[in-house]
């Protein structure tokens, strides 16, 4: 099985975190960095949380890099205890790392293992696209070197989760989020459409929670927190798997059942719809015929159910340590 | 049978041709005045057009008033050639009314019935909402006199139709509709998420063309030239049914299966979401539980297919000249 480099960029978050933990469980994925970007909680904060997940998973030798704190326009507006709790993965403790930060920003560490793995880089934006515009920027070649960009974020004919139409990770840098769309690769959007359609319940919750693995466990804990938020959204204890979800099609784990390739801009206006992502779904009565210049896959739905693979891959990988001795294995490899 | 005494304000339109026709047939409906206003053609055109419907339906008596020309902002573009033909009625040629327009414009003529009709007039608006708008700042009362006023526009979770979030009705004077939707009263909204979904098929065409009613015949060779445009759209011949669906709606004929009410707001900003109904469907997946203060009824869909009821009532009500009898002895009886 083919594993591609990824770099990650995250808000890391109570999905961040699990996201994270699927791609260090996936054979298809090696993590070569991370960098983290204000949304869900502060770029710092994010970062701290990141650093101490590695640490627990046995996975600290990935360098993480800080990333924007603020948006392109306008400044950090919080994030989302409401929804990830004050210290951004629901209140759990993790023990501190003693790893530091990297000594590049996010951007400089895409744009560098970008060269690093010219054409073969796969990027995965689970936050707001802060770092990947400030890339752009640095390096504006980035589009031909790196192989697959998949980002969470957006809602296509879903409703949004932080306006009627917009999305957090999209809403939380509009003008960031324009001008990755804009330039010039082809993009893989996970929007709300599938990640909402997707829900973890309260039986897998308690199968990571029964695990002999700590990262499993942690994050068990963490998806108590969630679900608590998430119980408004759906009327039970479950949650959606917004981040994982986009992780499992970055490596390819997980297939789309539909997923048109539409023209897609960002609204960066001052009206109610800004932060929105237009997707032109237009041809969805004639099942969604090619649309030329098109460079945005949307992904609608799967061709299978994602919680159960979740749930088996964080646990076959994670639990009685095999996460740490494989990790480990893993990195000499890399090295 | 309880007959409403209705205002229909209309853009006549090949579906507006399809509703006029189903209300008068409707015995639900009363109509005691049409206005007309720029959208699929010109006011002008359109007041045209709906004299001589009236007259080939025996329905001359009903008064229509010319409303708008051009939107709040800006001017009229020019309306959809492309959807519905030159003279908006897919090049049917009909004979001319002797009968000229009403003294009053469509806004006038909307407040002169409300005073006449106090709490039981209906409102049916299948156009832009320009003389809504206007009958609204020349009676603030508007909202109180009005029993109920349904809307054909907009798209709520179904991608727009002149943008990929906007319905040509909306899109075409957003600033009308943003005070239309923002005034005092309670809504229907019949967006593109149901009018997409209710479709008139080459069959059902077929058996207007076969009436012995002028009326079903016209609408037939009219569909004919719709169809060629929604070919397009659905990759076969056959049309969406936007104007009689809810026309049939505010007459009760045709029942909603799902209808949440919803709050709604209309982006008048220059962005790309611009005319974009912001209807905020976040209950979607808690089953819409009721929002306080929400005014608009957002249907999405219905009991029944509806093109069956379309096509009977037409041809029970105009076949073999019978609406021409119907109408006049409706005619005497209101008189």
């Amino acid at each position: 099985m083919t594993s591609h480099p990824f770099y990650l960029d995250c808000d890391t978050g109570i999905d961040d975190a699990l996201a994270l933990a699927y791609l260090l469980a996936s054979p298809q994925a090696d993590v070569q960095g991370i960098g983290t970007v204000s949304g869900n909680v502060s770029a710092a904060v994010g970062a701290r949380n990141t650093l101490d997940l590695l640490q627990l998973a046995g996975h600290a030798h990935i360098p993480v890099a800080l990333g924007a704190h603020d948006p392109l326009a306008g400044s950090f507006g919080g994030g989302a205890p409401w929804v990830h709790g004050e210290n951004g993965i629901g209140e759990v403790a993790l023990s501190a790392s003693a790893v530091g930060l990297a000594a590049e920003t996010a951007a400089e560490m895409l744009v560098r293992l970008a060269h690093q793995h010219p054409g073969t880089l796969r990027v995965l934006a689970i936050g707001p696209l802060s770092n990947i515009a400030e890339a752009l920027r640095l390096e504006p070649e980035l589009p031909r070197l790196v192989e697959e960009i998949t980002i969470m974020g957006g809602a296509a004919l879903a409703p949004g989760n932080i306006t009627p139409v917009a999305e957090a990770n999209i809403a939380n840098d509009p003008e960031a989020a324009a001008l990755v769309l804009s330039a010039d690769w082809d993009i893989t959007l996970v929007p709300l459409d599938v990640t909402m359609a997707n829900v973890l319940e309260e039986s897998h919750r308690q199968e990571l929670l029964a695990s002999s693995g700590p990262v499993p466990r942690a994050l068990g804990e963490m998806l108590g927190y969630y679900f608590r938020f998430y119980e408004g959204i759906y009327g039970r204890p479950c949650s959606a798997m917004h981040d994982p979800l986009a992780a499992a099609l970055a490596v390819g784990a997980v297939k789309p059942a539909l997923a048109p390739v539409v023209r897609a801009a960002v609204d960066t206006s001052s009206g109610p719809g800004r932060g929105q992502t237009v997707c032109d779904m237009r041809g969805l009565y004639a099942g969604y015929p090619e649309v030329k210049g098109a460079r945005c896959r949307v992904v609608l739905s799967l061709e299978e159910e994602f919680a159960p693979h979740l749930v088996d891959a964080l646990l076959d990988f994670f639990e009685d340590g095999e996460g740490t001795t494989a990790a480990l294995a893993s990195a000499g490899s890399a090295a």
